[in-house]
């Protein structure tokens, strides 16, 4: 086993961490776009059951290797940060 | 603009949220086998200037709407959960 098979590896988290970099950015721009309908239809913005469905789900489809507690930890944190950007579009 | 649309963008958030899922696991994975290569090749384990390399290289590659500060706070907390299922694969 060779320096090479563990640079191919650390390239792949590398690349690994800008996908999932877009894909939380992606989140974010959804997140906005659900604030901007929730204000066109006059609904209330936060929804902590459906926050908590959401992360259920999320969990639902959770085959590991990182156990299911971690994977929820990581989410609220995730969820957190979309809430926290609506919440700057509101007060801006 | 209908209930419907608003509804399209929850699907899309719910299965963003599922391919983000998907990429930490994988992102899991990989640690793991990282894990083991330095093991085979007797190098230390935890490697403080690496992370810190591969977290100034994803806030580089940020283009927002999520801020670097976000982006930083969360991938400290994915690089930690890497860590410590390291940790439980060294000390079953």
């Amino acid at each position: 086993m060779s320096h090479g098979q563990l640079a191919e590896l650390r390239q792949k988290i590398s690349a690994n961490s800008i996908d999932i970099l877009d894909l939380l950015n992606r989140r974010a721009e959804l997140a906005l776009k659900i604030l901007a309908e929730k204000h066109r239809l006059d609904l209330p913005v936060f929804d902590p059951e459906r926050e908590e469905q959401l992360l259920a789900k999320i969990v639902g489809h959770n085959q590991g290797p990182l156990p299911d507690a971690v994977i929820a930890e990581l989410f609220r944190k995730i969820i957190e940060t979309s809430r926290e950007l609506q919440q700057q579009q509101i007060k801006p």
